[in-house]
């Protein structure tokens, strides 16, 4: 047991979070989390049409009694998302938590509030966390330059963006990137966040809905085995080292590359399929160095009480270290 | 107080190291960091020659009576540097801690070891590390990916890397790289380290022997002031940024660029000028994203029993959170 203003105002049990991930961030997983005592995430653009995502969270709710929340990613984009009516979805779903990343999740607020939806927004620098605060979000998701998908540019790692946004953001802050186990958990905390959300490590479940060969890839994989594309772009992603990545980052350091030259390699469709498939070299798809940490698949239970349990014993280890002659 | 094999097995106060940094480890900073209880290291080619860096030894050593070590960081160089002579120096001081970097340390071992010193070995990568454990080295310092001066070109950070090393490496461990406070420190011990090593934030304390002006400067500097030079060399450096490193960042990003068409740019003397003039901007000088934690030029004294006194009130909260219901 930790309690931290996170666990206390949003009524979770343990201070974890599993936050949005596409194609991941389904029932079967959102579901084994909550149950699990840690607060996952749905993630909303997943489902093709709102309609689905309603019929997804019933789903969840099928699966759990305990609270689960929505991931509603905005993004500009070429074919316009009824974003609108994916909020609505979720307001009308019963949906108490919804994590928003992206762009400002301003228009989206007062809907949210009036339903008595609490949102914590991602967000990848103190400055975007300022703004998150000052708009009204109840939390922030920061996520520093060692997380998988998006990092932005600023390249600032968690070690020290957590302790300077603590310092100047007041809100409870949720540390993300680069965080797989109860060390890391331990090291938010000591850092200034409330909780800690993990992204690769509950990929490597049970019961996420991808491939087994994606998380034994995972399990085999070190702490090296990422890329970061979209650099040249300036829309910069985190991604497991494959064939398709490599070749990314390749045309990337020719230069002058867009995003037209590349949108068949990067293709989200082939992102879905290496979940769907297990081939792991088709496409695409997001993780962090925290692979380096996974060596095993346990299930979300499992992964939470080791972590809860090994996170009492550093502290434990900690006190006594202190008080050691 | 906190114990760790760290200050057990190398008999320090405290688990704060001050590790080696050019022109900036002179016997002033050292012997304050050394009297503050941590461990201070002496950089032996600040010293012109052998025969001056036993003249620093001795300088540090009337100023203190506490144990510091000396930094020999083992560099190809065009103007061969006498590394044997070096070492003889360090051996006759009757210094009993030595900080080594850069190429394999292999070759100075035997000497080292004979004479009862000590040898923590910098690394930046498990790789590394490892092979420093299986040479016989006593203790590594491990530089993520956030750290001032060379991280190496894998870009794992510290939260990564570090318990990924721990896994796999049993001699104690610093943890280096992105740290500058009492959070770090907790951090760094719960992710698997036995200690922390602080550069730029000593950089910025009274007797750290450096002009005034870029100790302001690092007050005034946020977690983004810093630039990575010699990428495109894949001999990466992050340093403070000025118009002097972001031009270089400009030159690599165009391509092509080679050490000699920056090596006006990036001379060490130029850096060594910024230090005694205290002009920021004339050449290029280390510096870590740690510059956003700086908020104020403290004694080693102060700044080593704040981090101690903070460290402790961490330990206790996080204690206390585990044991609220």
């Amino acid at each position: 047991m930790i309690a931290t203003r996170f666990t206390e105002e949003f009524g979770i049990q343990y201070p974890i979070v599993q936050g949005g991930m596409q194609w991941v961030g389904r029932a079967e997983l959102v579901a084994a989390v909550a149950n699990a005592g840690a607060l996952g995430f749905l993630t909303a653009l997943t489902q093709p049409t709102p309609e689905d995502l309603v019929k997804e969270v019933g789903r969840c709710q099928d699966m759990t009694d305990k609270p689960f929340g929505v991931n509603l990613t905005i993004l500009p984009s070429l074919k316009p998302i009824p974003y609108e009516e994916y909020r609505q979805a979720i307001i009308e779903s019963g949906i108490k938590i919804v994590e928003t990343a992206g762009n400002n999740p301003a228009p989206h607020l007062p809907d949210f509030k009036a339903a008595g939806i609490k949102v914590i927004h991602k967000c990848t620098s103190v400055r975007h966390g300022l703004k998150a605060e000052s708009i009204g979000c109840d939390a922030i998701s920061m996520d520093g330059f060692e997380c998988a998908g998006h990092p932005g540019e600023d390249d600032v790692t968690n070690l020290v963006l957590l302790p300077v946004a603590r310092d100047k953001i007041k809100i409870p802050m949720i540390a993300s990137g680069g965080f797989g186990d109860a060390r890391g958990l331990v090291a938010a905390l000591a850092l200034g966040a409330e909780g800690m959300n993990m992204g690769t490590r509950f990929m490597a479940t049970q019961e996420a809905p991808i491939h087994g060969n994606v998380k034994q890839q995972m399990v085999e994989n070190t702490e090296l085995a990422t890329e970061l594309i979209f650099r040249t772009l300036r829309n910069t992603a985190r991604v497991a080292s494959n064939s398709v990545s490599r070749e990314v980052v390749g045309i990337e350091a020719k230069g002058g590359a867009t995003i037209d030259d590349l949108a068949d390699l990067v293709s989200g469709q082939r992102g879905r399929k290496v979940f769907e498939t297990g081939d792991t070299e088709y496409g695409i798809w997001s993780a962090s160095g925290v692979q380096g940490l996974i060596n095993d698949v346990p299930t979300c239970q499992e992964l939470v009480e080791r972590i809860m349990q090994e996170a009492g014993e550093i502290i434990q280890g900690l006190q006594i270290a202190t008080t050691t002659v």
